[in-house]
Protein backbone atom coordinates (compact mmCIF):
# COMPACT_ATOMS: atom_id res chain seq x y z
CA UNK A 1 0.00 0.00 0.00
CA UNK A 2 0.98 3.68 -0.29
CA UNK A 3 1.85 4.96 3.07
CA UNK A 4 3.03 8.43 3.50
CA UNK A 5 4.86 8.67 7.31
CA UNK A 6 4.36 12.53 8.05
CA UNK A 7 6.77 14.02 10.26
CA UNK A 8 8.57 11.18 9.56
CA UNK A 9 12.33 12.23 9.59
CA UNK A 10 13.33 11.48 13.33
CA UNK A 11 14.74 8.19 13.79
CA UNK A 12 11.28 6.34 14.68
CA UNK A 13 9.50 7.38 10.95
CA UNK A 14 12.80 6.68 9.33
CA UNK A 15 13.11 2.55 10.80
CA UNK A 16 9.51 2.71 9.81
CA UNK A 17 10.15 3.79 6.54
CA UNK A 18 12.89 1.49 6.11
CA UNK A 19 11.18 -1.50 7.65
CA UNK A 20 7.91 -0.90 5.55
CA UNK A 21 9.94 -0.38 1.95
CA UNK A 22 11.74 -3.79 2.21
CA UNK A 23 8.30 -5.48 2.86
CA UNK A 24 7.36 -3.85 -0.26
CA UNK A 25 4.68 -0.92 0.56
CA UNK A 26 5.50 2.39 -1.51
CA UNK A 27 6.58 5.18 1.17
CA UNK A 28 6.80 8.55 1.23
CA UNK A 29 8.56 10.82 4.38
CA UNK A 30 6.70 14.06 4.84
CA UNK A 31 8.12 16.79 6.41
CA UNK A 32 7.60 20.61 6.68
CA UNK A 33 10.92 21.19 5.15
CA UNK A 34 11.04 19.41 1.56
CA UNK A 35 15.13 19.46 1.29
CA UNK A 36 15.52 17.03 4.60
CA UNK A 37 12.56 15.16 3.79
CA UNK A 38 14.32 14.18 0.44
CA UNK A 39 17.46 13.80 2.17
CA UNK A 40 16.13 11.40 4.72
CA UNK A 41 14.24 9.55 2.66
CA UNK A 42 16.86 8.58 -0.04
CA UNK A 43 19.11 6.87 3.07
CA UNK A 44 16.38 4.16 2.85
CA UNK A 45 15.07 3.78 -0.56
CA UNK A 46 11.63 5.84 0.34
CA UNK A 47 10.53 9.11 -1.77
CA UNK A 48 10.67 12.17 -0.07
CA UNK A 49 7.87 15.55 0.07
CA UNK A 50 6.59 18.10 2.66
CA UNK A 51 3.83 17.07 4.34
CA UNK A 52 1.29 18.33 2.53
CA UNK A 53 2.46 16.69 -0.70
CA UNK A 54 2.77 13.10 0.55
CA UNK A 55 -0.03 12.46 2.01
CA UNK A 56 -1.72 12.97 -1.31
CA UNK A 57 -1.64 9.41 -2.60
CA UNK A 58 -1.40 7.52 0.64
CA UNK A 59 -3.50 4.94 1.69
CA UNK A 60 -2.94 5.49 4.93
CA UNK A 61 -0.88 8.19 6.91
CA UNK A 62 1.21 8.08 9.99
CA UNK A 63 1.22 10.84 12.19
CA UNK A 64 5.44 9.95 13.86
CA UNK A 65 5.93 13.68 14.67
CA UNK A 66 6.99 14.42 18.41
CA UNK A 67 4.30 13.90 20.71
CA UNK A 68 4.58 17.83 21.23
CA UNK A 69 3.75 18.75 17.44
CA UNK A 70 1.71 15.82 17.18
CA UNK A 71 -2.09 18.14 17.56
CA UNK A 72 -0.42 21.26 15.31
CA UNK A 73 0.22 19.15 12.59
CA UNK A 74 -2.70 16.92 12.69
CA UNK A 75 -4.79 20.38 12.55
CA UNK A 76 -2.77 21.85 9.64
CA UNK A 77 -3.68 18.66 7.65
CA UNK A 78 -6.91 18.44 8.04
CA UNK A 79 -8.22 19.63 4.79
CA UNK A 80 -5.03 17.52 2.94
CA UNK A 81 -6.13 14.52 4.80
CA UNK A 82 -9.91 14.94 3.80
CA UNK A 83 -10.76 11.16 5.29
CA UNK A 84 -7.61 8.93 4.64
CA UNK A 85 -6.78 6.95 7.64
CA UNK A 86 -4.00 8.05 9.92
CA UNK A 87 -2.34 5.94 12.31
CA UNK A 88 -1.31 8.04 15.56
CA UNK A 89 1.96 6.27 16.91
CA UNK A 90 3.15 9.06 19.51
CA UNK A 91 2.80 9.44 23.49
CA UNK A 92 3.21 11.92 25.86
CA UNK A 93 5.87 11.35 27.89
CA UNK A 94 7.05 13.21 30.93
CA UNK A 95 10.74 12.70 31.95
CA UNK A 96 11.38 12.92 36.21
CA UNK A 97 13.53 12.16 38.63
CA UNK A 98 11.04 9.70 40.01
CA UNK A 99 10.68 7.72 36.51
CA UNK A 100 9.43 8.38 33.35
CA UNK A 101 5.03 9.06 33.68
CA UNK A 102 2.61 8.95 31.33
CA UNK A 103 0.45 12.16 30.00
CA UNK A 104 -1.73 13.84 32.90
CA UNK A 105 -4.62 14.66 29.95
CA UNK A 106 -7.49 12.24 30.61
CA UNK A 107 -7.58 11.85 26.75
CA UNK A 108 -5.22 9.90 25.10
CA UNK A 109 -3.40 12.24 22.72
CA UNK A 110 -5.03 9.83 19.76
CA UNK A 111 -8.45 11.10 20.70
CA UNK A 112 -7.46 14.30 20.46
CA UNK A 113 -6.26 13.88 17.25
CA UNK A 114 -9.46 12.36 16.57
CA UNK A 115 -11.02 15.36 17.87
CA UNK A 116 -9.29 17.83 15.68
CA UNK A 117 -9.93 15.70 12.00
CA UNK A 118 -12.56 14.58 9.98
CA UNK A 119 -10.15 11.28 8.95
CA UNK A 120 -10.53 8.12 10.64
CA UNK A 121 -7.97 8.23 13.28
CA UNK A 122 -6.19 4.52 14.80
CA UNK A 123 -3.29 4.54 17.29
CA UNK A 124 -0.61 1.74 17.57
CA UNK A 125 2.80 0.87 17.35
CA UNK A 126 3.17 2.56 20.42
CA UNK A 127 5.40 -0.49 22.25
CA UNK A 128 8.17 -0.41 19.13
CA UNK A 129 11.35 1.23 19.89
CA UNK A 130 12.97 3.27 16.77
CA UNK A 131 16.16 1.13 17.65
CA UNK A 132 14.55 -2.39 17.55
CA UNK A 133 12.53 -1.39 14.64
CA UNK A 134 16.23 -0.58 13.08
CA UNK A 135 17.80 -3.83 13.62
CA UNK A 136 18.65 -6.41 11.08
CA UNK A 137 15.46 -8.88 12.00
CA UNK A 138 12.28 -7.79 12.93
CA UNK A 139 11.62 -7.69 16.77
CA UNK A 140 10.04 -10.56 18.68
CA UNK A 141 7.24 -8.90 19.46
CA UNK A 142 3.51 -8.21 18.90
CA UNK A 143 2.22 -4.87 17.42
CA UNK A 144 -0.81 -3.45 19.24
CA UNK A 145 -3.53 -1.63 17.13
CA UNK A 146 -6.89 0.22 18.61
CA UNK A 147 -9.30 2.22 17.07
CA UNK A 148 -13.23 2.75 16.20
CA UNK A 149 -12.90 2.39 11.93
CA UNK A 150 -12.79 -0.87 11.32
CA UNK A 151 -11.37 -0.41 8.13
CA UNK A 152 -8.48 1.99 8.82
CA UNK A 153 -7.81 -0.66 11.62
CA UNK A 154 -7.87 -2.78 9.18
CA UNK A 155 -5.08 -1.73 6.96
CA UNK A 156 -2.89 -0.27 10.22
CA UNK A 157 -2.99 -4.05 11.10
CA UNK A 158 -1.66 -4.68 7.45
CA UNK A 159 1.17 -1.92 7.89
CA UNK A 160 1.62 -3.95 11.38
CA UNK A 161 2.16 -7.19 10.43
CA UNK A 162 5.33 -6.14 8.20
CA UNK A 163 7.20 -4.80 11.37
CA UNK A 164 7.26 -7.44 13.80
CA UNK A 165 8.04 -11.35 13.98
CA UNK A 166 5.28 -11.59 16.13
CA UNK A 167 1.40 -10.54 15.12
CA UNK A 168 -0.63 -7.44 14.51
CA UNK A 169 -3.36 -7.59 17.01
CA UNK A 170 -6.63 -5.65 17.16
CA UNK A 171 -6.26 -3.80 20.91
CA UNK A 172 -10.42 -2.52 21.02
CA UNK A 173 -11.83 1.08 20.14
CA UNK A 174 -9.85 3.94 19.89
CA UNK A 175 -10.21 4.71 24.04
CA UNK A 176 -7.75 1.53 24.49
CA UNK A 177 -5.35 4.62 23.21
CA UNK A 178 -5.05 5.30 26.87
CA UNK A 179 -3.21 2.00 27.64
CA UNK A 180 -0.93 1.70 24.48
CA UNK A 181 0.05 5.36 24.96
CA UNK A 182 0.82 4.73 28.72
CA UNK A 183 2.40 1.64 28.07
CA UNK A 184 5.45 3.68 26.13
CA UNK A 185 5.81 5.15 29.90
CA UNK A 186 6.23 1.47 31.34
CA UNK A 187 8.47 0.32 28.37
CA UNK A 188 11.00 3.03 28.71
CA UNK A 189 10.80 2.72 32.56
CA UNK A 190 11.57 -1.22 32.31
CA UNK A 191 14.43 -0.20 29.95
CA UNK A 192 16.26 2.23 32.39
CA UNK A 193 15.53 -0.76 35.29
CA UNK A 194 16.36 -3.48 33.31
CA UNK A 195 18.75 -2.27 30.50
CA UNK A 196 17.09 -4.04 27.90
CA UNK A 197 14.96 -3.01 25.09
CA UNK A 198 11.57 -4.12 25.98
CA UNK A 199 8.44 -4.92 23.81
CA UNK A 200 5.34 -6.92 24.14
CA UNK A 201 4.09 -9.91 23.43
CA UNK A 202 0.46 -10.78 24.20
CA UNK A 203 -0.01 -14.91 25.41
CA UNK A 204 -2.73 -16.89 25.67
CA UNK A 205 -4.64 -16.32 22.44
CA UNK A 206 -5.26 -18.93 19.68
CA UNK B 1 4.87 -13.07 54.16
CA UNK B 2 1.37 -12.55 55.84
CA UNK B 3 -0.61 -11.34 53.29
CA UNK B 4 -4.13 -9.56 53.17
CA UNK B 5 -6.43 -9.92 50.58
CA UNK B 6 -9.24 -7.09 51.00
CA UNK B 7 -12.29 -7.75 49.60
CA UNK B 8 -11.14 -11.00 48.37
CA UNK B 9 -14.29 -13.16 48.50
CA UNK B 10 -14.59 -12.48 44.42
CA UNK B 11 -13.05 -14.65 41.92
CA UNK B 12 -10.18 -12.66 41.50
CA UNK B 13 -9.30 -12.53 45.26
CA UNK B 14 -10.20 -16.62 45.75
CA UNK B 15 -7.58 -17.35 43.04
CA UNK B 16 -5.18 -15.07 44.30
CA UNK B 17 -5.12 -16.67 47.73
CA UNK B 18 -5.20 -19.99 46.61
CA UNK B 19 -2.01 -19.65 44.67
CA UNK B 20 -0.41 -17.72 47.26
CA UNK B 21 -1.32 -20.09 50.08
CA UNK B 22 0.15 -23.05 47.73
CA UNK B 23 3.32 -20.42 47.85
CA UNK B 24 3.95 -21.04 51.30
CA UNK B 25 2.45 -17.42 51.89
CA UNK B 26 0.20 -17.07 54.92
CA UNK B 27 -3.17 -15.59 53.67
CA UNK B 28 -6.42 -13.80 55.31
CA UNK B 29 -9.09 -13.18 53.19
CA UNK B 30 -11.00 -10.33 54.02
CA UNK B 31 -14.49 -9.17 53.89
CA UNK B 32 -17.10 -7.02 55.37
CA UNK B 33 -18.92 -9.86 56.45
CA UNK B 34 -17.47 -12.48 58.82
CA UNK B 35 -18.88 -15.37 57.78
CA UNK B 36 -18.74 -14.76 54.13
CA UNK B 37 -15.33 -14.52 54.42
CA UNK B 38 -14.32 -17.59 56.65
CA UNK B 39 -16.42 -19.75 54.13
CA UNK B 40 -14.54 -18.52 50.81
CA UNK B 41 -11.50 -19.11 52.70
CA UNK B 42 -11.46 -22.43 53.98
CA UNK B 43 -12.37 -23.50 50.30
CA UNK B 44 -8.49 -22.58 49.17
CA UNK B 45 -6.77 -23.49 52.93
CA UNK B 46 -6.86 -19.67 53.79
CA UNK B 47 -7.76 -17.99 56.84
CA UNK B 48 -10.69 -15.63 56.79
CA UNK B 49 -11.48 -12.37 58.70
CA UNK B 50 -13.18 -9.10 58.68
CA UNK B 51 -11.24 -6.63 56.54
CA UNK B 52 -10.55 -4.23 59.74
CA UNK B 53 -8.91 -7.29 61.49
CA UNK B 54 -7.38 -8.98 58.23
CA UNK B 55 -4.75 -6.38 57.68
CA UNK B 56 -4.06 -6.38 61.25
CA UNK B 57 -1.26 -8.98 60.53
CA UNK B 58 -0.38 -8.25 57.12
CA UNK B 59 3.16 -7.54 55.86
CA UNK B 60 1.41 -6.58 52.53
CA UNK B 61 -2.50 -5.86 51.57
CA UNK B 62 -3.83 -6.60 48.53
CA UNK B 63 -7.27 -4.74 47.57
CA UNK B 64 -9.27 -6.82 45.60
CA UNK B 65 -12.65 -5.46 45.85
CA UNK B 66 -14.63 -4.37 42.64
CA UNK B 67 -13.05 -1.44 41.39
CA UNK B 68 -16.31 0.65 42.50
CA UNK B 69 -15.87 -0.43 45.73
CA UNK B 70 -11.99 0.56 45.53
CA UNK B 71 -12.01 3.97 46.56
CA UNK B 72 -14.65 3.60 50.18
CA UNK B 73 -12.84 0.55 51.45
CA UNK B 74 -9.81 2.44 51.08
CA UNK B 75 -10.99 5.13 53.34
CA UNK B 76 -13.00 3.05 55.58
CA UNK B 77 -9.54 0.86 56.31
CA UNK B 78 -6.86 4.26 56.27
CA UNK B 79 -6.53 3.93 60.46
CA UNK B 80 -6.43 0.09 60.29
CA UNK B 81 -3.95 0.11 57.23
CA UNK B 82 -1.62 3.01 59.01
CA UNK B 83 1.53 2.90 57.12
CA UNK B 84 1.12 -0.49 55.55
CA UNK B 85 1.88 -1.31 51.95
CA UNK B 86 -1.26 -1.99 49.61
CA UNK B 87 -1.30 -3.08 46.46
CA UNK B 88 -4.07 -1.77 44.05
CA UNK B 89 -5.48 -3.91 41.45
CA UNK B 90 -8.45 -2.90 40.10
CA UNK B 91 -9.25 -1.57 36.74
CA UNK B 92 -12.02 0.57 36.24
CA UNK B 93 -13.48 -0.44 32.92
CA UNK B 94 -16.90 0.61 30.76
CA UNK B 95 -18.61 -2.26 29.46
CA UNK B 96 -20.28 -0.46 25.67
CA UNK B 97 -21.39 -1.98 22.22
CA UNK B 98 -18.21 -0.75 21.15
CA UNK B 99 -15.70 -2.56 23.32
CA UNK B 100 -14.23 -1.86 26.57
CA UNK B 101 -13.22 1.27 27.77
CA UNK B 102 -10.65 2.44 30.32
CA UNK B 103 -11.81 5.07 32.68
CA UNK B 104 -12.20 8.79 31.79
CA UNK B 105 -10.70 10.05 35.13
CA UNK B 106 -7.10 11.68 34.21
CA UNK B 107 -5.90 9.69 37.57
CA UNK B 108 -5.48 6.73 37.61
CA UNK B 109 -7.29 4.34 40.30
CA UNK B 110 -4.25 3.49 41.92
CA UNK B 111 -3.38 7.08 42.64
CA UNK B 112 -6.63 8.19 44.07
CA UNK B 113 -6.69 5.66 46.39
CA UNK B 114 -2.92 6.35 47.48
CA UNK B 115 -4.55 9.97 48.22
CA UNK B 116 -6.89 8.66 50.51
CA UNK B 117 -3.72 6.36 52.46
CA UNK B 118 -1.09 7.43 54.45
CA UNK B 119 0.39 3.65 53.51
CA UNK B 120 2.40 3.51 50.94
CA UNK B 121 0.43 2.09 47.54
CA UNK B 122 1.54 0.17 44.68
CA UNK B 123 -0.19 -1.32 41.77
CA UNK B 124 -0.01 -4.38 39.88
CA UNK B 125 -0.86 -8.07 38.74
CA UNK B 126 -3.97 -5.89 36.43
CA UNK B 127 -2.82 -8.15 33.31
CA UNK B 128 -3.55 -11.99 35.46
CA UNK B 129 -7.07 -12.89 35.22
CA UNK B 130 -9.36 -15.11 38.06
CA UNK B 131 -9.49 -17.95 35.36
CA UNK B 132 -6.00 -18.34 34.54
CA UNK B 133 -4.71 -17.53 38.34
CA UNK B 134 -7.27 -20.54 39.21
CA UNK B 135 -5.65 -23.14 37.01
CA UNK B 136 -3.57 -25.57 37.65
CA UNK B 137 -0.23 -24.61 36.28
CA UNK B 138 1.05 -20.97 36.54
CA UNK B 139 0.11 -18.47 33.44
CA UNK B 140 2.47 -18.29 30.75
CA UNK B 141 2.74 -14.51 31.74
CA UNK B 142 5.10 -11.61 33.51
CA UNK B 143 3.45 -9.44 36.06
CA UNK B 144 3.85 -5.84 35.91
CA UNK B 145 4.26 -4.04 39.48
CA UNK B 146 4.15 -0.45 39.98
CA UNK B 147 4.64 2.02 42.66
CA UNK B 148 6.82 5.05 44.42
CA UNK B 149 7.61 3.18 47.62
CA UNK B 150 10.76 0.95 46.62
CA UNK B 151 10.22 -0.96 49.69
CA UNK B 152 6.97 -1.52 49.71
CA UNK B 153 6.79 -2.50 45.68
CA UNK B 154 9.88 -5.00 46.52
CA UNK B 155 7.35 -6.78 48.87
CA UNK B 156 4.48 -6.59 45.65
CA UNK B 157 7.39 -8.10 43.46
CA UNK B 158 7.65 -11.33 45.58
CA UNK B 159 4.38 -11.33 45.96
CA UNK B 160 4.04 -11.65 42.46
CA UNK B 161 6.89 -13.89 41.81
CA UNK B 162 4.37 -16.27 43.03
CA UNK B 163 1.56 -16.17 40.82
CA UNK B 164 3.27 -16.49 37.11
CA UNK B 165 5.73 -19.21 35.64
CA UNK B 166 6.76 -15.63 33.47
CA UNK B 167 8.80 -12.41 36.18
CA UNK B 168 7.39 -9.77 38.38
CA UNK B 169 8.60 -7.06 36.37
CA UNK B 170 9.30 -3.00 38.45
CA UNK B 171 7.35 -1.04 35.76
CA UNK B 172 8.09 1.93 37.11
CA UNK B 173 6.11 4.70 39.46
CA UNK B 174 2.51 4.73 40.58
CA UNK B 175 2.10 7.04 37.85
CA UNK B 176 2.87 3.83 35.76
CA UNK B 177 -0.87 2.46 37.03
CA UNK B 178 -2.52 4.35 33.60
CA UNK B 179 -0.83 1.89 31.70
CA UNK B 180 -1.48 -1.01 33.92
CA UNK B 181 -5.01 -0.16 34.80
CA UNK B 182 -5.64 0.27 30.56
CA UNK B 183 -4.01 -2.90 29.93
CA UNK B 184 -6.91 -4.51 31.42
CA UNK B 185 -9.15 -3.32 29.13
CA UNK B 186 -6.92 -3.99 25.99
CA UNK B 187 -6.56 -7.62 27.20
CA UNK B 188 -10.70 -7.81 27.99
CA UNK B 189 -10.96 -6.53 24.22
CA UNK B 190 -8.41 -9.28 23.35
CA UNK B 191 -10.08 -11.97 24.57
CA UNK B 192 -13.84 -10.52 22.74
CA UNK B 193 -12.21 -10.26 19.42
CA UNK B 194 -9.53 -13.60 19.34
CA UNK B 195 -11.62 -15.53 22.21
CA UNK B 196 -8.44 -16.16 24.24
CA UNK B 197 -7.20 -15.83 27.59
CA UNK B 198 -4.45 -13.26 26.58
CA UNK B 199 -2.03 -11.92 29.07
CA UNK B 200 1.19 -10.18 28.64
CA UNK B 201 5.22 -11.26 28.33
CA UNK B 202 7.73 -8.59 27.99
CA UNK B 203 10.24 -9.50 25.32
CA UNK B 204 13.96 -8.07 25.38
CA UNK B 205 14.97 -7.52 28.55
CA UNK B 206 18.59 -9.38 30.06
Amino acid sequence: MHVAIVGGTGAFGTALAKRLTEAGHEVVIGSRELERAAAVAAEVGAAGATNVDAVKKADLVVLATKAEAALDTARELRIALASKPVVSVASELRFTSGGVFPTTSAASLAERIQAELDAPVVAGLHSLAASTLAAAEPPDEDALVCGDDQEAKELALELATALVSGRALDAGPLASARALEGLTAVIVNLNKRYRGHAGIRVTGLP
